[in-house]
Order: structure tokens, then C-alpha cells, then sequence
């Protein structure tokens, strides 16, 4: 349906500005545009899940612990923003986690070739941003990293830094 | 809810994204900065409006005139888009349309104060663009402007260009 394509077309666009921002005048990108790209949509994605969050949580109960919060990012947050829950949701119960989505929607768009796997890091800076804004606005400070091996499933990593 | 803020937090990263990287390094931004801006924003809009329309209208009949592609967009469209239709749609029968607003989304996260009126051009021009890719796509080439007099109501003027 054409609401939840509307958030896929409006990131393609925004990761296809920013690149295309970061390269103008430029023959090839190297590895230092690459990671100011990152970091310009990391920012975005932070803000955004922040807003995000802060909304969905308004009527919610408080939390009872990590768990339960990484859950309902899992669930709630999830579905609002991809329409569908994490898969798989794995902890070491040390404050590291790995949320699993067998079907991410902004890499569905991609044709699932090997030769898309490279182009795949720049599909999942905004999200791994918006996963980081929106526990960082419940009181969770963290480090948000992704992979995908097979398209278009992909792994969040979320590490919570201990204060 | 969350998904339609998803969409409202993302086109606000965009818009400030996009002026503060045509900003950067300048003072003030003077009109033809301001123009480049609103012109990369309708683009966006416009490649967006593009991707909507197409999956909208594919298992839709075909239109009978301009001014059912027009209703279309009045209802279907804008309620994919913004979660309700338009209040009021004018035209003079020459292909000029008038499409009014009361309360556009994109409007209502900003103030409604007297001082944030020289503010509001920025946040209609990726919709501007947005409407002129969906008519485009269905056959229509068209020029789309948009002025507020009082907020969050807008007007977005189509002027569709004969061949």
C-alpha cells in the first residue's frame, strides 16, 4: 500500500541526496565521504526515532527493565515504523542484543543479487540512528550497528553503554 | 499515531537538512540559495509522487478527464499521503485547479503565530513536488505552487500546461 511506500520512496531519496551531495565534484567516494553519509543519516534517524518514541510511549506504562524496553522496540516501535515485528530478538543478558528482521522493508527494494550486498550499509545507517534515538529518549544510551549476509534480512546490533 | 509522524519527522530532517547544507559556510542565505533549496525539496517530492502514484493507480480503472485525475488526487491520493482528503477543490474548466487544505499535515507541527508564516514556503515544496510527479506520471504536465494565509490551512495551485 502506498502509506508505508511513502516512508520507503521519501529514505531512498534522502539516502540517495546525501550521497549524491557528499560525491559532487568528486570522481569516486572514499572511504571518509562514506562515513560522513553514514553519520548524516545516523543524525537524521536519531531525531527521528526520538520523536518517534516520545509519542508512542506517551500512554505506555514505565518500563520494568532493559528487557522490557528492547521488547517493545521490538514489537510497538517496529510495527509503527516497518509494519511488521523483529523476527528474532537474542541478548547475552549484558546489555548486548541482537534484533533480527527476516524482511527489512527498506531493503526489499533491492534486488537481492550479491553484487547489492555493498550497496546494503547505506540502506541502514537512518534505522540503526533511529533505533539509537529512541532508546536514548527512554534513558538508554547505546551503540546501534547492522549487517545483512543474506538480503533482505538484516541484523541490529544494539550494544547499551553502561554508565 | 507514530506512522503518520513518521512521515511528518522525516520531511522535517529533510527540509532542515537541506537548508542547512546550503547554508553552511555563508551568513545569510540569500533568494537564489532559497531557491535552490525549494528546488532540490520539489524534486525529491516529485520523484516520490512518482513512485506513489504508480502503485495507487495500478488496479485502478482508467480516468475519464482531467478532472477526475483531479478528484483522485483530492481523495485517494492525499489520503494515502496525509490522512485526509482535500476540504475544497476549485477550478475555472481551463485547466487551472485550486486545491485547499484546512489543516495540512506538514503545517501543524509549526506554530500558528504571524512569525512563522515567512517560514511555512519551505515546507510546501516537497508537496508541491509530490503532486506534480503524480500528475505527471498519470500524463499530466503541470506547474504546482502553494501559498498559506492562515495556518495550518494551504492552498496548492495546479496549473496544467497544454501540449
Amino acid at each position: 500500500m502506498a502509506d508505508e511506500a511513502l516512508f520507503e520512496f521519501l529514505h531512498m531519496e534522502i539516502v540517495s541526496h546525501v550521497y549524491k551531495e557528499q560525491q559532487s565534484g568528486k570522481g569516486e567516494m572514499d572511504n571518509k565521504d562514506r562515513a560522513v553519509c553514514v553519520s548524516v543519516l545516523e543524525g537524521m534517524g536519531f531525531r527521528v526515532g526520538q520523536g518517534l518514541i516520545e509519542r508512542l510511549t506517551r500512554d505506555s506504562p514505565s518500563f520494568k527493565d532493559e528487557l522490557d524496553i528492547m521488547k517493545f522496540i521490538c514489537k510497538d516501535f517496529w510495527t509503527k515504523v516497518f509494519r511488521r515485528q523483529i523476527d528474532n530478538l537474542r541478548t547475552n543478558h549484558q546489555g548486548t542484543y541482537v534484533l533480527q528482521d527476516n524482511k527489512f522493508a527498506l531493503l526489499t527494494q533491492l534486488s537481492s543479487g550479491k553484487q547489492y550486498l555493498e550497496q546494503a550499509p547505506k540502506y541502514l545507517a537512518f534505522s540503526c540512528g533511529m533505533v539509537r534515538g529512541a532508546l536514548s529518549n527512554i534513558g538508554l544510551d547505546s551503540v546501534v550497528t547492522a549487517e545483512v549476509s543474506v538480503m533482505p534480512s538484516c541484523k541490529f546490533q544494539v550494544v547499551v553503554q553502561k554508565l
